[in-house]
């Protein structure tokens, strides 16, 4: 370790610091955010915490390319190794999987503590990643992999210790949200929400793994992993994204109350765990609901606590910055103080999660149907032989004019069930199509309630 | 110390861990939650932790009292001391001052680890009390001291160590804000909204503490030193409650699109600070406004994570020991890795907190005059002449009547200012209350814009 600890930095100041050092693999928008903390803020953090950070090296491929903060010339490079050998604690912002993986086990191998953002890697492969840690008595900080800048992980893992956590919701993916915001707000289809985001330059140039859900999902599989206690498979997470959601059923929901979110979700209940990630609507009261824009939140049960929520910037350079930083510190105090200091390993539970796949839901459920008598019982009766009792029933006049199978115009006709199990739902939607009123694919979009 | 680092209790078990003991002192409505907590999830405890928590000892002066939750006869006792004896961390959940006082620091002295929940008391001598545990290298855990189950203790000093802190906003008194949710949902005046919350227990038999603004003020003194990295004195803190609000600003205030909530603020800014306590509009569209009935929330802004939001239930038995228990968790952690752990000492800035009483916001006046020709102009002569620019103007037709000086009917006229200097407005409404146009004394709501 190159780090000095005991290296007394006390002369003319009323504090005494040591040092720690720090270097950074990847300077994109979270890396480039970091290096003005630690450079800009390093007074701050040295009378904060005592230790000194100090930035050794950064690397990146690109020295080219324009960015916000200049990093200066004799800090970067172009080769990871110079990085490892030169600090204590390794930042990887590269992202992606396998150069990411390749240089986290290098790092850990070496004796250096790590610090990620990287959600994809860790929500398919953080299990090696962690055992090799464990293995070589090392932190691996991931803080500013879920939230950007809300300290969720730390809130999860210390702050609630004393808790089961029973249920998270949460907004994760600033990208949705903000398509999502706009279709509500402002009744765009979902072509032209995507559009204004790629010109915001909140969506990416392949926004398929935000608008697919597959970033909310990696993120929700990290929390849920700690919620339960043991890894979570990322196979085993329902994933549906935004892509195919109609700006009706946007109009719709609203009508009734609702506003529609891409939450991403983990419950536990009667021995089994559910994770899913899906577009759903909740009451448009809810404080999720009010989460709008690119900011991210989310919102913990646990037994002792009740609910708590924690909100802020999901993404962004500053902010995920901020969480990146915050590991740096406590790996950084794990170093003065010679103690690995993890609170809650992430792997504590010794019986495996028993996935549960069959949903308890309430849901929304339309249909296109002429305006014709007969309907409507047609369609409730398949849903009572199923089980599923009816909440409300929406049926607009007009609302647009949708041609139907045989040309003739149709109405969405909307219907909100109770609670229901999914598998009964699906079964009975599959009846339902068969009905020669129903025109169409029927949409399903599941309804959560917050305050149960 | 008493602690068995290093007992291994892995015969038969797929973790290893070592016991910590801790003793309560104080069993009222958090002392009897903590008890609950730790012994119901003992065993997730120690699976995430690592670390046995084993409660040793209970005291109490009245074991006769009824409980949400039996303590076993065998944990009880009536001496402190033998609480203190028994353990390597002390709960302190007396509340109140001098013995919570004596007795923290007899644990302190005698090298326990103590946890507390007493803001009224860190608020006014916690510099002598965290001194104490420097010299002894202890930790003095104090999460639950502000915002019940909430983390935000912990998100401010690790979560958020990266940042500069500017301002933070507190809705951090579950009694207060009931009250004035009633009041604002249910357009009822100050004196039934205060029966309502006695009725329900949310208010204490002498209510001052809470609606008075102290509670809140001890609160936000905490996070401000915290923030502000020196102790904030008390006595500066300025602090206003809610027991003359009127229902009649409530509703104009609702009107011009603003909710009432007692907020506490610590703000920075131009090397100054101000803390300061008092019922406060926000816009009715801000997170903050929608935070209702016993709730709390904290709203953290840094200089690089930006606006973020901490929510949940600010009191109560089980969320408040779910805060305690974090704090037991990390002296735990301390204890078995033998360090102190702590993130950030509560005093590390090196110069004084310079304190702003010449506060910069913008404010609501309410003056109740005659309904006759030249009443605005004259009071908006005055505004003007000390700088003072009009944002919005209300006055409305007879909203109620009420008796002027001479008897006649006259209106209440509300000027919602941009922002301005407090001692201008403070000069300006002596020389408005002279005017003989203006009935009675005038009204002064702060008013705070969240989103800057």
């Amino acid at each position: 370790m190159i780090h000095s600890v005991g290296e007394d930095l006390t002369k003319g100041l009323s504090y005494k610091a040591v040092k720690v050092s720090v270097g950074i693999v990847g300077c994109g928008v979270v890396g480039t955010g970091t290096v003005k903390l630690l450079l800009t803020n390093r007074e701050i953090l040295r009378k904060k915490t005592g230790i000194d950070f100090q930035l050794t090296k950064v690397a990146d491929l690109n020295w080219e390319r324009k960015r916000e903060f200049e990093v200066p010339e004799e800090l970067r490079t172009t080769d990871y190794r110079e990085v490892i050998e030169s600090c204590d604690i390794v930042v990887e912002l590269v992202g992606g999987k396998e150069f990411a993986k390749k240089l986290m086990l290098e790092a850990l191998e070496s004796g250096r503590h790590v610090v990620t953002a990287n959600k994809h890697l860790l929500a398919l492969d953080g299990e090696e990643i962690f055992l090799k840690a464990q293995e070589k008595g090392l932190r691996v900080g991931f803080e500013a992999s879920v939230g950007g800048g809300i300290p969720v992980i730390k809130a999860l893992r210390e702050g609630l210790v004393g808790n089961r956590i029973e249920t998270i919701y949460g907004i994760l993916n600033g990208t949705t949200n903000y398509i999502l915001t706009r279709m509500f707000e402002e009744n765009l289809d979902f072509e032209s929400a995507l559009r204004e985001a790629s010109e915001k330059g909140y969506a990416e140039a392949d926004p398929s793994l935000d608008i697919d859900g597959w970033d909310a999902a990696h993120k929700i599989n990290i929390l849920a992993s700690l919620a339960f206690g043991r890894y979570f498979p990322f196979e085993e997470v329902h994933v549906e994204g935004i892509r195919n959601i109609q700006k009706l059923d946007v109009e719709l929901g609203k009508e009734l109350g609702y506003t529609l979110k891409l939450l991403a979700i983990a419950k536990r209940f009667d021995g089994e765990a559910e994770v899913r990630v899906h577009p759903t609507f909740i009451h448009s009261e809810e404080a999720l609901a009010k989460v709008s824009g690119v900011y991210n939140a989310v919102m913990i049960e646990g037994d002792f606590v009740g609910k708590t929520m924690f909100y802020g910037q999901g993404a962004g350079s500053l902010p995920t910055a901020s969480a990146v930083v915050s590991d740096i510190v406590d790996a950084g105090i794990a170093i003065v103080s010679g103690n690995g200091g993890e609170v809650t390993p992430v792997d504590w539970e010794s019986e495996p999660v028993k996935v549960r796949r069959n949903f308890f839901s309430r849901y929304y459920l339309r249909f296109d149907v002429p305006d014709k008598p007969g309907v409507l019982a047609a369609i409730s009766r398949v849903l009572a032989d199923f089980n599923i009792s009816i909440a409300a029933v929406l049926q607009k006049e007009m609302v647009c004019q949708l041609a139907g199978k045989r040309g003739e115009p149709v109405v969405p006709l909307v219907i909100l069930t109770h609670k229901a199990y999914e598998q009964d739902v699906q079964s009975a939607l599959k009846e339902i199509r068969e009905l020669p009123v129903v025109v169409g694919e029927p949409v399903l979009i599941r309804v959560e309630e917050e305050a149960e």
